[in-house]
């Protein structure tokens, strides 16, 4: 077991890794993506398992017949944000290929299909859009509104589709697909310090906050920044800087209840010496209650307005996506307690697949793996060896247990 | 006169342009900047003047031997900010071209040597330096440093040089060149609204106020927007909306006296998820008063240590350029208020190459033309033919004036 994960986390080490900061670049269709897949792709023939890339890009890896449904399906993605960590997608599909290693070097055979999944475009570093291929497999995104979002360089998806050989027609929710998962069990290295604070190498999720991105779109008129007198100006970027010292407060003030980041920021037309015409920025927030999310939003949005009136600017806030909250699947969870024994069920504040088809109504399972330092999204993302190897144990442990077999 | 001021202005307007937003963008050494230094060495040689490339890239267009010395130079420059207007550069250009064909039309012959100059990088669009051309001919920027500069893409100005077949080794002060320029006279739209105020289409400028370009990087950790507690984050987002918004309201409690613009921002790594890791953002401020634009800045500074000291982040400030205040030539503007009669005398607060070489010790004087918005850097920026046409006339008036001549 621990021989397989080590090779396969050697093998994936240096993909898209900027050798300078040591973080990742990762992002959808993009080359280090696309070796990431071909990677993928290559474990699942070493291990004799047939490969399916379903109509949204989404790879599985399949050990049995499909068709036979009722299938456990382990997984995670591959992608990262810019600059990310090595742990945040991958650990969670290497981890699966390693389970089922060390299973089947025990001679295990399931009683059920059994998939590794890579769900394609997680973290939306390129479209914007979080779980992208997981939301296109189960109706959650339109397929129209995907094909026409944009990357940075003004790229829609699907001219990205296209030139990375897929057809963007084929975008959409797959009914056949999704009627053959039984339940999906993701494993992910943890994004806060409760483990370290409970110390335990592996916990078990309970639910996912509800969460969300908000565009804001700040307007005002671009002008000399040398000969514009300042009570001449309509200077969107004051509106943008009350707004996001604004979000960090309301979000302070609930208590640890909330979240609100401003991480991303487009300023038009961008030069030194000129006020700004626009200023674009997206807001993340999640919050434990969907009344509490909602109240976050709309009074970050109301005290923009409000400042814009003083700026001589305008504002407006699109919601760019916007996920309810997600209990995981009870039963699956007191299972799977049981056989682990004593591990510790935590919450999170971090969106994954695995909320997504939980939304859908498939019985879904989040393991979670220690992580020293907290801080994930950062090449400082960490989790030990050791406890990599436990979660491994763990996905082994679940896949006994739902996957029936006799050794 | 306006015939030739017309067909220059038509065959230069769409160079650059962005046919959406009417926005020019022609940076030094792009593609729209490359074109129209190819239309002013045209412009050149439809008038039978001498084309000369300096080591820097300047462009001169010369009527009479160099060799004599005691050159009269007009002139501007012909790139633009970011989505820049029509009129920032190009109109001086063709204005002193114009002034020189209704002379000729005439029959005047001048008695010393006349050059119109095209002055490279002006804005400082693409490395970030303001007046880089002029700055380099007079030694007012190291060539070490300039070389080394990097655009967005990370590209030194060393490799876009050798790119666009200049030999980057050749920058530096021309101390030959700076000898044979008696003095120099740039025509530009105003970046205000004196002229409006005093209904007047052309004015003499006075002084530049002292200004610079002051970078300033907060850095402090990336981290999970979603899952990172709000008390655990070092965002230096925070730090940075708080410095805007007290560089701002620092400018307006000068009464008039200063000014103060963040226009540029860059976000690592910019994911909508990521609390940042570093934020650059450039801060652009001017004074009426050296001492005024230097406790500007220190406060602004001082304000911005102090929040990250709140924010557990770090802020450094680098003056990536600053400029003293330029008094112009009184002489010159003497002779040449008697010469036009009139015309109000006014200050700016806007950077120009004629500040650089009036800072080397060249006797200059600046012309502007009346702007009715006010609004300059923005596709907004505009003038009248008809002042456009009253600004031709005002340079052949100087022309008349200092190049003696015999019609």
């Amino acid at each position: 077991m621990s021989d397989s994960f080590a090779a396969m986390w050697d093998a994936v080490h240096d993909i898209g890794r900027n050798p300078d900061t040591g973080g990742y670049n990762r992002f959808v269709w993009n080359d280090a993506d696309q070796t990431m897949r071909e990677w993928f792709a290559g474990e699942a023939a070493n291990r004799g398992l047939d490969l399916y890339v379903d109509r949204n890009g989404n790879q599985w890896a399949w050990w049995g017949d499909p068709a036979a449904g009722d299938a456990l399906v382990l997984g995670s993605h591959l992608d990262s944000v810019p600059e990310g960590g090595a742990y945040d997608g991958p650990l969670g599909v290497l981890s699966s290929y390693a389970a089922l290693d060390s299973l089947r070097t025990k001679g295990f055979r399931p009683d059920r299909p059994i998939a590794v999944v890579n769900f394609v475009d997680e973290e939306g570093s390129r479209f914007g859009i979080s779980c992208a291929g997981s939301r296109l497999l189960t109706g959650g995104l339109d397929p129209e509104r995907a094909r026409a979002l944009r990357d940075r360089d003004g790229r829609t998806m699907a001219e990205v589709l296209r030139r990375a050989g897929r057809e963007p027609g084929e975008l959409g929710r797959d009914d056949e697909l999704l009627g053959r998962i039984g339940c999906f069990v993701e494993l992910h290295v943890e994004q806060g310090h409760d483990l370290v604070d409970r110390g335990h190498a592996v916990g078990l999720g309970s639910e996912i906050w509800p969460h969300g991105r908000f565009r804001f779109d700040f307007t005002g008129e671009a002008n000399h920044a040398g000969t514009t007198r300042m009570e001449d100006r309509r200077d969107p970027m004051l509106t943008y800087a009350m707004t996001a010292l604004a979000a960090n407060k309301r979000a302070r003030l609930t208590g640890g209840e909330a979240r609100a980041t401003f991480g991303r920021i487009e300023v038009e037309p961008g030069g030194t010496n000129a006020v700004p015409s626009r200023v674009q920025a997206w807001l993340d927030a999640r919050a434990s209650e969907q009344s509490m999310l909602r109240e976050l939003v709309e009074t970050v949005t109301r005290l923009a307005t409000e400042r814009a009136g003083r700026d001589d600017t305008s504002v407006t806030m699109v919601a760019e996506s916007a996920s309810p909250p997600v209990r995981f699947d009870r039963a699956l969870a007191s299972r799977l307690a049981g056989r682990l024994g004593g591990v510790p069920v935590i919450p999170t504040a971090a969106g994954h697949d695995a909320g997504v088809l939980s939304a859908a109504g498939i019985p879904t399972a989040m393991l979670f793996v220690r992580n020293p330092t907290g801080i994930s999204h950062s090449p400082e993302e960490f989790a030990e060896r050791d406890d990599c190897l436990a979660g491994v144990a763990a996905l082994a442990a679940c896949v006994e247990e739902f996957a029936g077999g006799a050794t």
